[in-house]
């Protein structure tokens, strides 16, 4: 049972001070969530490196209640939404905007929001994140499995996350960690914790992405996963392009498969343009790295994201080129698996298994590309992962949506 | 993105004090809600006119967060529910009541809320207000369109309103207007923003709504909308009656058909009467303006609801004159559309659209009718809307019911 | 209308003292709940029975907004989540604990789960009480009656309760009484008001429970009531036994079938078990006063649930004895009705009916067996109840499940 027994109400945040870092219990079952901050300036760090940490509650509306988590790096501005499966609402670096602008306007309080709704397309109603978690009992397009509507990606965007822990290492850079844990359990159902991570340090113009699922039940599960990483302007316009190693590309659908000899190519904005979707199955190196690069026209700003394929083996490219008012934005997705349902992606192989108290961990890395020397440097890194191997152009979509 | 950035949590009202009105910020994204009032005497106004207005969050049951805004002109006292959609909960003029006895007694937080429920009737669960707003991508009964669930008289009531503003004008007679923002947006699926509107101002016996509907999206879409206005006793009883200047009155089904003659007059609570509704084309005058009046059976109180019918070209009466333990109660419901699920309104050109980027204004009056000199003009001036024209009895109802 | 009118903002909570009682109001329209406490100690008295009730509002995850309301006896620790229907999370008395270890480890807040999500078995989101209330308009496995989507067993777990209440006595032993109510209110759909109690006094290893069911419609309704009482271990575990007068035993299904013969055993947890489920028809008394009684291997310790067959006629026996993960768990279950469908009730006649502004009336006791002696003398009273009348074995299923 996650409480705590009848203490004095303490409203204060607890801080263990230990040798060689600070920890703040930021969201706890005996804590209410209330504004607060914390800086390199408040805990009398004199090394230049300044960088600071808030809590901040919404008000009104679907954000009612909504708790952003804001780290400034000093170089980057991180917004985590702890409400939402500590999804990263945006980062900001300078005039760089990592994200995107979409229709939804609110960082929607998952109480609002009927997943079932819209035919399971109730998620889309406070999709606006820079990364979005999909999973982790499934992932992908609604529809029926095994006799049950699966909404579209899964819950993991609508868990509000407990346990909720601020780390700040003493010693520079000033490692940042933000530790937040979400259950998605039901009796009979489902038997899953996700340990989530972000770290960065001070003056990071990047940060890490570090989740691990357990199976706490005693049966083997099934689960997929899927990281909805999205970037709209300045980052995408006309022009863009992404890069990757990829060793096979199909598209999702009959719609994709029209402009299959230009997956790597984004248009301006189009009204009308719906989507493209694209399935990539990436090398990775021996290790099992692999990058995906988004740059803009002129190659003089982009993102790096790397991954490992060992822990996320495909890769969708979602090109939501629409006008703006649509939502202008594309999506790096890394993954378990593609998003056709759960039904389709069986006879792929993309539906894994996680034994009784097994765990799986994914690592994600997102790195700011801010010189024309950073992204010729990071699309090098591409080539060398790639090492003269050949991507396949397979015509065919991988599976046909009922 | 609708959040405030990191910043000191001033819990205190924001209030702008401009030469000519006083503005007070009640609910926004950074500011908790929480109760406050603010009264003439505050103000030290010292004209004779005394007026108030409260803010007050309730707790406790499916309450548990509701925001209620209570303003009383010195002559009527207004309760407008935030968190349903800005709807108006009721109105007290002395004795005389303006809303109803619903079997649902709290004010229900959506956040408990499923509308896909019952088979798309969730709504009924929060259903207790003098005006509900019904819309604005949909309004009806629920039943499948265009192969999604459309529930009962769609989202607007279950929209928790975010930057509630009070404006309270300094000279007499003190116009007091509350503004709400409701979100109707959901990627790729919906993006309506609705700025609502309360006005109303010391002294008053009355009330005026105005919404604006802005379609912020790139395409055209279509919406719906409809204010059900809802009375019980004292103004509904045996013998009240509904006037108004009608085009065209039909039943809106084979239940109704049976009661077509009487479809003007009320019965007392009837156990087992369940419901009969009709649907009416109000005439309007060279401007489009329309009346209908409510009364109870001496003519001595009523209730005036002006409307236009360039805005909202028909209007739905809803006669739920069941036992007193029901709801007892009548609907005066002008809009866009009857109360036909959506899919049986286009052919009946009651499914509007607007193009990306444009704007719908709708604005309605409700006056109370204190003495039967009141009464007696309003239903002059409803002759005078009618001017001789006739009345078509419809005996075949619009639509089928599927 | 459920809601305070303006009024200042009072924090404190509401005593009022009378001759006889302290009264607590606990949780109000207008009382925002917070965290509290009172003890023996508090009121000054010293006549040996120490006790406290606390009040504790819980954060973050899907237990944000969870409100638990904490009895210590001196003997036992109660604990009651007043946002899941008034449940009674567990008890714990000295190493022994009643309740069980759900993979549900959040107190879910209702506002997070969708009860018709997982077809219909949404409940199962929040589900880890020691007693869990399924009703009132119906129990029983998810599935369409009459053309509705009936969700597993009722809303009422997830109905938040209004105007807690809690009374002490003055007077040894210093009764303590628990009050909530329940609105399972919808316009034309429902209209339940459901009076809760749990009463317990200082030094006591046990507690009742007094629930009043209310039909505030115009119409009689249908209504089904059944009290999931979940006990794990220390109680449950290999060669546990249950007792019970019984006039009839049979498998609810084929399953259950195969172990007719052991239906009053319990195994080991046994990795994948499943479920058990046997239907009772329990003999009472000449007042219609029935028991049962769970107890370990030893007879030393266990568990007696009293209550009366004239309110609740059948008894269902749940035995979850999966592996430890799984959640190891039986469900001693008084009701109006098995858990089938309410489709299939109607025609074993367990859909009872409740006439306009009628009342129902369920008392429950549940005690603590904490020596050898306790226990024989429970099973006594079974035996007593029994008065030597034979339990008939039906080895068919009184339904099937569609």
């Amino acid at each position: 049972m996650i409480h705590a027994r009848l203490l004095s109400g303490c409203l204060l945040l607890l801080a263990s001070v230990s040798a060689s870092a600070w920890e703040y219990t930021l969201v706890a079952p005996d804590k209410p969530v209330q504004n607060w901050s914390i800086s390199s300036d408040r805990l009398g760090l004199r090394d230049g490196l300044a960088f600071a940490v808030g809590v901040h509650r919404l008000s009104g509306g679907r954000q009612e209640g909504s708790v952003l988590i804001e780290i400034d790096t000093g170089a980057m501005q991180l917004t985590v939404v702890a409400t939402r499966g500590m999804n990263v609402l945006r980062a900001q670096a300078g005039t760089l905007r990592l994200g995107w602008d979409s229709p939804v306007r609110e960082v929607v309080n998952p109480a609002f929001v009927n997943l079932e709704s819209r035919n399971g397309l109730g998620w889309l109603e406070g999709f606006n994140e820079l990364v979005a978690r999909a999973g982790f009992e499934w992932v992908g397009h609604p529809g029926m499995d095994r006799g049950q509507l699966l909404t579209l990606h899964g819950r993991a965007s609508y868990l509000p996350a407990s346990q909720v822990v601020l780390t700040i290492d003493e010693q520079p850079p000033h490692r940042i960690s933000l530790k937040g844990v979400l259950h998605e359990e039901a009796f009979k159902q489902a038997n899953f914790r996700i340990d989530t991570e972000l770290v960065t340090h001070a003056g990071a113009t990047g940060f890490t992405l570090h989740d691990r699922l357990t199976n706490q039940g005693a049966h083997t599960a099934e689960y997929q996963v899927l990281y909805h990483s999205n970037f709209g302007p300045p980052l995408l316009g006309e022009g863009s392009r992404f890069a990757a190693p990829v060793r096979e590309v199909s598209p999702f659908d009959a719609r994709a498969r029209q402009e299959l000899g230009e997956w790597q190519a984004y248009r301006a904005p189009t009204p009308g343009y719906g989507e493209t979707v694209y399935n990539l199955y990436p090398w990775g190196d021996d290790q099992g790295r692999s990058l995906a690069v988004l740059h803009d026209h002129s190659a003089h700003q982009g993102v790096a994201l790397a991954f490992n394929v060992r822990e996320l083996p495909v890769f969708t490219l979602w090109k939501h080129t629409d006008a703006k008012a649509q939502g202008y934005v594309t999506g790096l997705e890394p993954g378990t698996s593609f998003s056709y349902n759960r039904s389709q992606q069986r006879a792929l192989g993309l539906v894994p298994r996680i034994e009784a108290g097994g765990t799986r961990d994914f690592t994600l890395d997102y790195r700011l590309l801010a010189t024309a020397a950073e992204v010729r440097q990071a699309l090098e890194q591409v080539e060398g992962i790639r090492h003269g191997r050949p991507t396949k152009m397979r015509e065919a979509p991988l599976a046909q949506e009922p």
